[in-house]
């Protein structure tokens, strides 16, 4: 069975020692969150997920979600595991203190929902899809929605679920056909097909309460006629009981790739009684205000399966005996040497470890942006903060889920034949993955957004924001010499990145397609230079560890992790750039029928 | 269900029009390889993979092979089909016309499995293991031993397999341990466990062959004391016909990521009789004889994945309308416009499709060189041949697999949500890709193959005329301005070729680990020289075709996918040099335990 085994130390390096949480202790929901709350959270967290999730997640993975009349059954130990899951509050660990939540950072459930994911992805949909829906009645919804719905919720008495996909209306939500037609009574009846809805249907949960996206008859053409509405399960009674079914059903659950234990469920929605959310055709701005949230949930997903795929890929490098080393043997008194002493494998674990401490430190940096976005008591600081998560968001989601997804097929590579068998379980993480980097806005989508929308935000304020807080930093630490070999290479992509944001202003408006052709390429040099530059703060902070006298392997391995990406990983930004520069011409030159 | 129509036009454009197929018609063998017979063969080739084999390939991946009681059985249809298969005469295109087979070039046969396998990989690991072991059983078999097995073999009646890995050994065969004792009359005694044996057991074929690697006690430890065996599943009656069982059963077939129609077999060996093929303790010599042919096959996987995720996605791309194209509606009728208008859609599918096309033009030039090196008369010649095979061989099979696998999961991205669902067809392609980068000589192990052994030999001898042919193409072609997309980026990837292999000239010697730190990008590397140079023959071809004044649109469109390829794939060998030229220290810094 696959190890895993939560890296609360790496967490902690991030929060305590990159981060530096402990200054931002007068906003408000921080006062809470002392060293040692946030310390005994992690170690608690970690060890949910070895010892109840883990065990889970593989036999889970091979029996799937069973569908029969309408009705879904998660796999054998899910509905216990979530009662505990509930018990200890880990759903409500960020949500409102008000509904039962315990009000605290965002930055905290990130980091402990990396350790819930790693060890059993599937599991986690469920209480993830939740957490959006929480986080949406609890900005849009009136008082009387709040008080019906987010206490269960909160609890998990209740789960929550997003629906926004049609048959023929994915990522073009203006093609939505699903109706909403005003009763009179302040209700709606909302009919039509839903369809790829996570959690939609299953055993663990009372009620279910749907977040759907339907069209007001009347209202505006396309995505400005669309709104919101709470279509619970169950009818909620006057005394919050659950009451009779509503007129919502499963038709089915899809058959996938991977990620079995997480039910994909159509819905159908016949005359069902929904709520408005929100204003009247505003519901895309409502789903919006959730995205950053919910991308960054998903982009966790990337680290968790590149997380897991490493620990169990080392692992194996540590013991499994094949060959010699290419220097001599290792180990002469035994039969082989471990695979560890091959630069190839070893190239194979630096490129995962590089990524998922790099990641970690980005998925950090972003959940506490988004939470200085909402709670910071100063407005600057606010509008800081939110330009800078806006920004990044799209860059984690793609980057972290295509990275998530090469990493766990790394780790599956260093098993050998034996990673292709299912009894392994880390062809298992490669399967899970590779649906983050399709849902919640498929990654091309996500490049898009940055190169369309978020460069172009405010006269492009962002990334200007954003170019000089790196090089500000790297003007900062020239001095330091043991920081040289994380400031080259970062000052060198880091140029190319202005280059190429230059590029774009100089030749996107006059052909769009020139932004298309190159917002890949953009996206994934943009999560270079970022990781670029966590790691060269990783680097410092490692530095001054040091020479603060603690701890010198992890400081040392830090450092040569960072070595690795700054010689390795980053220097991609150089044909990235030409193929930006090359422009929409080879791309766009060809009729749709010469494919 | 999927869609497959066999690329035959671009197949006769790199036989006819890139390799110039009929200045070899002196050539022993390739006399009846007329541009006639060659194009109505891959004609008919063509219509059986989409006619017999395209329609199994979905609904046998779903069912699997099944096993009871020491039986497989192989999904439904694929005995019909094999029937069918051998009937056609398929897997006896180039196997030696003295025994039955047709006695042609394997150029045609390369051609042709890659439409097969195109249409059903697991169908067709059947025969190509068999494949391998006709020529095993042809290369170093006695003349009994020919008589015996080859003319069963070669019609398909019996088919073959090779049993290498134990679960202790995979990579490193000198751990075997199944041994072989001598009965005193020319036969051996066969005791051991063998695993991941494909086709192992099935209900396809009359008998089995087994190829068996095995030492003799008392033989010299390590590879150098492995023997190659012939161990028929049933004994051979002395008239030809099948006798009793020997003692090989199969213990299990595994259940895997993908390729679940192809059964992958423990087979347990107690004292089953065996015949010594070959000398003694020459066995890994005789397989080694094998290796290029069967790492082209396994190459061909790569191919063959992406050609057929290639086709679906373009199809799907043409068809799904969503949003609409960044420079305004271009189906303005129309609810929205096709995926194709989009940019960064483009860029997936040239991405796959610069890969497809170039890939086939290295394929066959191969098997051209494969053929050149065991046919032609002139010695030199074969010479030549053999040092250019032996060097392109671990490229081919490591970057066809590894983009066959990236290219899978391009065409997934490109159907979005519907792409991670089993009933669409298209995430087989990626599950079935994957195990081709594995099996045969994992890719890194190919890696260590080039720049351990490949570059080396004879004194850097093959790697020379390689790096020759490619500057006296660039010089004969340089007054053409025509050919100057193509050859500018050509130029400097080869400067960066040569200068990464002057490189390890000057540094792998006092430390190997810098070969193998860099030896992974420096075969990635090679491949896309490669492609550089092979897109540049073909837009050669194509310019010399659009003169000629036939088929523009097929020219046009060569030269388009051409300049995609040198624009936005060829300079990803900056950073490769980049990597090697880093060395080995921060790969080789940490300890085991720091992992």
């Amino acid at each position: 069975m696959p190890i895993y085994s939560a890296p609360t130390r790496d967490t902690r390096f991030v929060l305590h020692e990159m981060l530096k949480l402990d200054q931002y202790s007068g906003v408000p929901g921080f006062e809470e969150a002392t060293p040692d709350l946030v310390d005994a959270i992690l170690e608690e967290a970690g060890k949910f997920a070895e010892q109840v999730l883990l065990p889970l997640n593989q036999p889970a993975g091979a029996e799937g979600c069973a569908f029969e009349n309408g009705t879904v059954s998660t796999p054998a130990g899910f509905k216990e595991a979530y009662d505990l899951y509930c018990e200890a509050g880990w759903g409500g660990l960020d949500s409102n203190a008000e509904y039962g939540g315990q009000g605290l950072p965002a930055i905290l459930s990130t980091a402990i929902n990396e350790y819930m994911i790693s060890a059993c992805m599937a599991f986690n949909t469920y209480p993830g899809l939740t957490h959006g829906a929480i986080k949406s009645i609890d900005a849009h919804g009136t008082d009387s929605q709040k008080d019906t719905y987010l206490p269960n919720m909160i609890s998990g008495k209740w789960t929550g679920t997003m629906n926004l996909t049609e048959p023929h209306c994915g990522t073009d939500l203006g093609l939505m056909r699903t109706k909403a037609e005003p009763q009179g009574d302040g209700s709606y009846h909302i009919t039509g097909t839903k369809i790829f809805i996570t959690a939609g249907e299953h055993d663990l949960s009372e009620n279910i309460v749907h977040l759907v996206l339907a069209k007001i008859p009347g209202g505006p053409d396309g995505v400005k006629g669309i709104s919101l509405f709470i279509v619970p399960k169950f009818m909620v009674n006057d005394d919050g009981s659950v009451g009779a079914r509503n007129d919502v059903s499963c038709g089915s659950i899809e058959h996938k790739m991977g990620l079995s234990a997480s039910a994909t469920c159509v819905l159908n929605y016949e005359n069902a009684v929904g709520y408005l959310l929100g204003e009247e055709h505003r519901g895309m701005m409502a789903m919006f205000t959730m995205m950053n949230s919910a991308r960054l949930g998903v982009g966790l997903q990337g680290l968790s399966q590149s997380e897991a795929a490493y620990q169990n890929a080392a692992d194996y490098a540590r013991e499994r005996l094949q060959g010699r080393a290419l220097s001599g043997p290792k180990n002469a008194d035994g039969p082989a040497d471990p695979l560890i002493v091959h630069p190839d494998v070893r190239r194979m674990l630096l490129t995962m470890r590089a990524f998922n401490e790099g990641a970690r430190a980005m998925a950090l940096w972003s959940a506490l942006l988004l939470d200085l976005s909402h709670r910071a008591t100063d407005e600057e600081q606010r509008q800081q903060a939110d330009d800078m998560v806006s920004l990044l968001t799209p860059v984690l989601k793609a980057y972290f889920t295509d990275m998530g997804f090469t990493s766990a097929n790394l780790g599956l590579q260093c098993f050998g034949g034996s990673g292709y068998i299912a009894e392994t379980g880390v062809e298992q993480f490669v399967r899970d993955a590779r649906i983050a980097q399709i849902y919640e806005g498929a990654n091309g989508i996500q490049a898009l957004d940055l190169v369309g929308r978020k460069l172009a935000a405010n006269g492009g304020r962002a990334v200007r924001a954003f170019l000089t807080e790196i090089q500000e930093f790297i003007a900062g630490q020239q001095g330091d010499k043991a920081m040289a070999p994380y400031l080259l290479p970062l000052a060198g992509s880091t140029a190319d990145l202005q280059e190429a944001t230059m590029w774009f202003a100089q030749n996107a408006l006059t052909n769009p397609d020139n932004a298309g052709a190159g917002s890949y390429d953009y996206l994934t040099m943009f999560a270079l230079v970022t990781f670029g530059y966590l790691w060269a703060q990783m680097a410092r902070a490692a530095l001054d560890g040091l020479e603060a006298g603690g701890d010198d392997d992890f400081y040392q391995t830090k450092l040569t992790v960072g070595r690795f990406f700054a010689e390795r990983m980053l220097p991609d930004t150089g044909p990235q750039l030409a193929r930006i520069k090359a422009g929409a011409e080879a791309v766009m030159a060809l009729d749709a029928e010469r494919f």
